[in-house]
Order: structure tokens, then C-alpha cells, then sequence
């Protein structure tokens, strides 16, 4: 990217930090080792500094002094042994000018720069990098993470309200950007869906993933849930056979080579039909996808987009017979979330849950906005009322979660409302989730990417038809 | 694997540490977030931990108590809310008992149990456990980290020392899985091969080695080295497309489901065939491969081979008029270090360079070695005398380096013995190293994984001629 966006993004930090006194901090990410120190994970760059800086190299820092503008970057050249063993590289000089800083110092001259001055730093999600915050600015090294939801205390709030503020909104080169990552995403779920044949190992269908994933962009923008157990959020065993008659959940993204993430969710019936019950379930969270989609514009809460599709939800799992009573008060109950107990979505940009390292809530809730603690709504991540140029995902879905089921049974939750004896009979249905990713934008919404993944139930039955048809002729 | 094995390797470990006082702990390790918190790099387990206790989920911890040789694991039961979002998990009681333990904790027990004691710790080389063990012990984060070559010196040297002497001989049960991995890794290597054509990206045949890796097995061992600058030795860019004329050095591995390694090294001649002088030095580094395996058995030691092949590779040059005088005073002047800087190879086993967060030097050499400070040799990794179990890997190279060429050159070293002038024609040649994985026997060697990469240099283009027949047949 040309340094005009580096420059101009920092220049509109330090505009937001008027009146602020002392010097910011910027850390680059080092490597992190996976076992020994040599043997490193995949060299990932942190997300604001690629955003102010750009510079995708380990062992960065940089600082902007508030009361004199002054920038300086920090890092250390390579000497001679480095270059035999890493080949020529631009100098630290070189890459300052890269993103239009002129002023350069060797990487131990960081903590002098920093005494007796009010640092202002954002927290980080990294143990390399709160193992060097600890060093610079003394604390203990859990000091420098984001605790859950509240952010951290430690770490100077307006610098991070800031950042915040300005990476929310994406500009039209970022736009590009991630357009561009949703489509390598579109490609990657299109490849999934091809996968699918009853008897394949699912770790099969995720490496074919990850190869384009990482044969074209940076690699996933995060671990891969891909699972015939849709109603267990977290899982990462990729073990299972493909059986007949089930669901399986495909919620995967790609990063791309400029780091920016796409993030989408599909749900297709292994054996390439829905059954009735599966068909019934997937309408409706198809409604609740479509209904989000075309709420979302400025002005609106995401709070408010969460609330209307917990609304269409319980609307249509009366109709089932599953729930019964007034809607507006089971919403007010918080019943939705029994059925989906995650948020309507969440911030993508840099970051797939972008800036969650700065502190879920102050990304996700304006001033004037409370987390609730209703069950479902208490986890949305994104509540903001949406301005043109946020990008965030809109990903309903409905789970049938035994031992939550259980949990609510036997505590009297909802005894009047919730059909317990019919929810009996979809333990072992597992989850539907539908996941695309939108841009809000001047005048309403666009779902990023060039084409849509198929997702209503008709079309992607017709598209797992064509694949298997496909899948035979090249036999 | 079943719990016999654990109980066995825990035995052997108690056997060595006899006459020790004090509790010995072990830590399994903790996810390690690439940007915020929940969004976590590949789940790998510590592979000591793996080897002792087998146990792959991340929070778990042990102590094995010398005195009384209790043993007993740590760690915490899913709460509710957790079952929630990970689904049903065993308990920890049961994952202890997996593993032949019978006594457990919870995880904030462990620092009571260790209090007064003297405690018997490996070092890390990872972040997260080494903010860990800062926490449980004092010291500093730093001072949990192996200092390069030396170790660490907080850490018990016994116990280093007892698990060094258990992995370095990998058990006929290891062997099976290791030579599952390098089955894996010849067929990884076999997709690269097969994706070489020009004006192809680099990166996208990255992309069909970690899609096979990925799919079949944990992933790759190490960040995969796929480069038409071979002389440079860590470049982990793959942005540029394949010339015609070039050597492409494809040195990569996989970690199988298991966690034990392959790592495989190949060099191509990107148009298909090698032109006059590529075939010339692709041989001299073909016979040094060849002369190293048939070197390797029981009793020899690793440096004796290493120093071989630069024996035989400063030969092979002086024919080609690169250097000339007496070969030996060559090997004794460290010559051989100017065309193959590193050493001739390293222990592999769960970890690709076997055990390096322990030291480099405890795990490469005898206690009656002493590193070399020659150029290449003073590179060598793995120097020992050969045990039958061991597994090494066998990679000589040669390498034109215009920077340390130069650099040598300058400071006049080898002024006699080496032809600056011819060797200023090979700039811009690149590099060529061949791998193997090689398990000492009883009685000799055996190359690991059911075939070898086609290696010899008409072998090769002949495999590629094939490749490329059954391409344009495909199209």
C-alpha cells in the first residue's frame, strides 16, 4: 500500500489524541515459537500495527511522540551473519521511508525513549508481546492482556478508543481488500462443499481448504470448525467420517496476502438433501440471515438487527410447536437463547473478530450501550449503532444443545414457553448457522464478494447435485 | 498408544534419576493466541509432555515426586458453560487414568505442591510456558528459555539430560509412526515435484504441500523452505514464479497425526533438466548424501561423518578447479564451511530438530565432544556417537553465497586453497541440498519411509519428464 495511507492514518490518530500528553507506543508483533525457538508459527504481523505501519517483519516498535509529533521507528539491522543466513534485506532505514517515517533508532534505544514519559499502549493478545511490554513498562505480564470482555486497565484508553474508532470504519483501498478476501473465501467454502462424500475423513475436506487457503492468501483467518456436531461451538477434531443424514457445519474464512479476513458459514446435509425437520430448521434460519441483511444500515443498532431476528426465530419455532406465547416477552426472556446463545455477529476487518485484543467491549458497545446479560444477546460482540464502512458478519443460527437444554430444564427457565417434551425429539439434530459477511454502506448494505455462496435449501441441494454429477464425470 | 508405554518411559525416567531429591515437574502447554486471545494458532502439546504423558489438550501440568514417586496431574474439569461451547469432554480423572495416573488436582494446586521443594524443570521455548513457569518459580520470563546452543541454566540439568538419553533412541513403536510421517512426506514431496512449472507462483505450490499435510496429518513439521535462492537459507517468502533455469530447493516436512516428524529436502532443476554445471555440483552433493548414509552405523559418530563428507565434497570441488591443495589440512582449516555453512544434519523425532528447546549442544553432544568453532562443522547439530535407534537426518549441501564469498574473501581467508576467481562464476547459482531421514540400526543404517524420493540426478529428470506427460494427458 502507498505510504500516503500509513501517513494519514496516523495522522488522524494523533488528530483523535489531541490534547493527550506523552508518547504512544506501537509494538510489532516477534515470532512465536511453537516448540523450539527456532521452530516458529507462521510469522503473523499485528493487526494495528499493520494498519498504522504496514511493515510485515518480526521485531518491530515505533513511537509518536504526542507533544512534539516526532515518529521513530525501532529495530535493529541485520548484520553480517544474518545476511548469509537470511539474504540481503532492505535496511530498517528503508523500511521506515517504506511507510513515510524518517527518523530511525536501534531497537535498545526503545526504553530510554520511554522513561519518564506518560506511554500510552494498547493491550495485546500475544505472550511474546506482553512479555515485552512487562519489560519496558514494568507490570506483571498479564497486565498487558484484554480481560474477556472489559479490555485493560493498564493500557491507555483513549489511545484505544482511537484505533478503535478509526478501524471500524474501512476506506475504500481496505474495501478492495476485503472483497478481494472474500472472494479467495468464496473459493475455499466452494472446494469444501465439493468435498463432501459420505465415508471422507473431515480432516480431508479441511486440508483441501487450507491448501488454497495458504496457496493464495496468508493461510485461514482462524482454526477451521468444520463438524457434523454443529451444536458444539468450539470444536476442532476433524476425526469423523462423513455419515448420512447429517448436517454438517462449515464456519471458516481466509486471510488473505494483505491480512484482511473473510469469515463464512454454511450448512449442508451430508447426504446431499435435506430431511423435513432439517429443511424446517434451515428456513428458518435462512429468514433469520435474509431478515438481518436487510435491516442493516446506518443508524440502526446491531442490538436492535440481534433483537428483530431473535424475534423472527421464535415467531416461526412456535409455528413448529417448539415455543409458545407471546414473542415480545420471550424475546424480553431472552428465550432466543436457548436456540442461539452467540450474537447475530460480530466485527471483521484486519482481525477475523477485528480488535478483540483491544477489548470486546469497547469494539462492539457505544457509550450509551450496556452488555445485557440475557442469554444469546449477553454474547453479541457487535452492538454499535452501524456507520457506512463497518464490515461485520451476520451469522443466525439454531442450535439444539442437550446439555443446555438440560441446564434450563432443570432449572425452570422458560417453563411456560419452552416445549421441552417436543425439544426432546431434536437432541441429536445437531446446528444450522449461515454466515455471510456485509458491508454497511451509505444508503443500506452490500454483502461482500463478488458472487454469494449458495444458501437457500433448494439451491444448495441443486449445487451439491451438480457437484456429485461433477465429481463423476471426472472419474 | 496404549498407557503401558507412559507408564514404561515414566519408569525409565524415575531409573535415571535415582539418587535425585526433590519433585520433578512437567508442563503440557497452553493455546498460544496469534492475535486476540480467542483466536489461537494450531494447537500443538509440548512434545516431552507428549512423550511422557500423551495427553494432547492444552492447561494440563504433572509432577512425578522423586521421593515418594508419586505421580500426579493437574488440570481443571470443564465447567458447565464450557460443555456448552466444547461439547461432552472426558474429565480429568479419566484422561489421568489414560495415561496410567490415578491421582489429579486442579490446576491451582500445583504451585502448593511444589512449594519448598526443589523442583526438577525442563526448559521451553515457548512463551506461554515460559510465563508459566516465571509464575510457579520466579526468575524472569527469559531465563526459562534455552540460550541457543547451551541450554538452560535455571533448568535441572538431570533431568535434561535423563529425558535427552529416553528420546534420542526411538522405541520400535516411535519407528512405526516415524516412518508413517516420512511416507507422508515423500507423498508431500511428490505434489511439489509435480507442481513445478514455470511462470507458476511459488506460493501455490506451498499451498498443495500443506494441503496434504494438513488433510492427512497434524501439518507441516517446520515453515516449509520452497526457494529458487537456495543459498539463502532462511527465506520463507514465496511470492515469485518459477523461472526456467533455476534450481528450486523444496526442503519441508509434516508433522503427522502422531506428531512425529518428516523432513525431506529435494533440489529441482526448474526447466526440467539441469544444465552442465548443475549436474556437476548436484553430484558432488548426490555422492556426499550416498557416502553419508553408508558412513552411518552403531559406534561412529556423527562428526566423523560430517567431516567425511567435507572430505570428499573439497575433493569433488578441487576436480571442478573451485580449490585446490591437500584435501585434509582443507577439512582441518574448516574450507568445506564455505560452500556448506551448516551442518550435515540433526536429531528428529516429535520435534524436527529433536529435543532443541533443551539445548542444542546437551541434545548433539557426547559429554566428551566439544563444538567445533570451524565454519559448517561448528553448525553441526547432532555430533554424537551413533546409538541404533537414533534418527538423523542426512542433508549435505553446497551453496554459493556472494555475501560470505565475499566476506572471506576480504578477510583472505583460505587465500591459498581457494579460486575466488572461478567461484565469482557461480554467483547467482543458487543452492542444492538433498535430504534424508535416516534411523540407525544394529548394524548399520535404513533410510525412513517405505521408497526414497527419486534423488540421482537423471532419476530425477526423468521423474519429471513423467510429470509432465501425465499433466498434458490430464489436460
Amino acid at each position: 500500500m502507498d505510504k500516503s495511507f500509513y501517513i494519514n492514518r496516523r495522522q488522524a490518530l494523533l488528530d483523535r489524541m489531541k490534547g493527550e500528553k506523552g508518547i504512544i507506543l506501537f509494538l510489532g508483533n516477534n515470532e512465536s515459537p511453537a516448540q523450539y525457538r527456532d521452530n516458529c508459527y507462521k510469522w503473523r504481523q499485528d493487526s494495528s500495527w499493520l494498519y498504522f505501519f504496514g511493515i510485515d517483519e518480526p521485531g518491530f516498535a515505533a513511537t509518536i511522540d504526542l507533544e512534539s509529533s516526532e515518529q521513530t521507528i525501532y529495530a535493529d539491522d541485520a548484520g553480517v551473519d544474518d545476511i548469509i543466513w537470511s539474504g540481503p534485506v532492505p535496511t530498517v532505514k528503508e523500511r521506515a521511508l517504506e511507510t513515510g517515517i524518517g527518523k530511525t533508532a536501534p531497537a535498545d534505544a526503545l526504553a530510554d525513549a520511554l522513561k519518564g514519559r506518560r506511554v500510552h499502549f494498547l493491550p495485546t493478545g500475544r505472550y511474546d508481546n506482553a512479555v515485552r511490554l512487562s519489560q519496558l513498562l514494568g507490570y506483571g505480564v498479564e497486565d498487558f492482556f484484554s480481560e474477556g470482555k472489559k479490555g485493560c486497565p493498564k493500557a491507555s484508553l483513549p489511545l484505544v478508543k482511537a484505533v478503535i474508532e478509526l478501524r471500524l470504519v474501512k476506506s475504500p483501498e481496505e474495501i478492495i481488500l476485503m472483497d478481494k478476501a472474500c472472494d479467495l473465501g468464496y473459493r475455499m467454502h466452494t472446494i469444501a462443499r465439493k468435498g463432501i462424500s459420505l465415508g471422507r475423513v473431515e480432516q480431508e475436506i479441511v486440508g483441501d481448504m487450507e491448501g488454497l487457503a495458504l496457496g493464495e492468501g496468508w493461510g485461514v483467518s482462524f482454526p477451521t470448525i468444520l463438524t457434523q456436531h454443529g451444536e458444539i461451538f468450539h470444536f476442532h477434531e476433524h476425526g469423523h467420517p462423513i455419515e448420512p443424514g447429517k448436517l454438517l457445519v462449515i464456519d471458516a474464512g481466509v486471510e488473505n496476502n494483505e491480512h484482511y479476513a473473510s469469515d463464512f458459514t454454511r450448512t449442508y446435509p451430508t447426504s446431499g438433501k435435506f430431511s423435513g425437520r432439517q429443511r424446517d430448521i434451515y428456513q428458518i434460519v435462512y429468514e433469520c440471515n435474509e431478515l438481518a441483511f436487510n435491516l442493516t444500515k446506518p443508524g440502526v443498532s446491531y442490538r436492535d438487527v440481534h433483537l428483530a431476528v431473535s424475534s423472527l426465530m421464535l415467531d416461526r419455532l412456535g409455528a413448529l410447536g417448539l415455543v409458545c406465547g407471546d414473542t415480545a416477552s420471550m424475546v424480553e426472556d431472552g428465550i432466543a437463547g436457548l436456540f442461539m446463545p452467540h450474537g447475530l455477529g460480530h466485527n471483521i476487518g484486519l482481525d477475523v473478530h477485528d480488535m478483540e485484543d483491544l477489548g470486546e467491549d469497547l469494539v462492539g458497545y457505544d457509550q450509551d450501550q450496556k452488555r445485557s446479560s440475557l442469554p444469546g444477546l449477553g454474547s453479541l460482540r457487535m452492538a454499535r449503532k452501524l456507520k457506512a464502512g463497518n464490515v461485520i458478519s451476520d451469522e443466525p443460527g439454531i442450535y439444539f444443545i442437550p446439555a443446555l437444554i438440560g441446564q434450563w430444564k432443570e432449572k425452570g427457565i422458560g417453563k411456560g414457553c419452552i416445549n421441552y417434551g417436543k425439544l426432546s425429539e431434536y437432541y441429536g439434530f445437531g446446528g444450522i448457522r449461515l454466515e455471510d459477511d456485509v458491508l454497511v454502506t451509505e444508503d443500506g448494505a452490500r454483502r461482500l464478494g463478488s458472487r454469494r455462496l449458495p444458501i437457500e435449501a433448494t439451491e444448495v441441494e441443486e449445487a451439491m447435485a451438480e457437484d456429485s454429477l461433477q465429481a463423476k464425470e471426472q472419474k
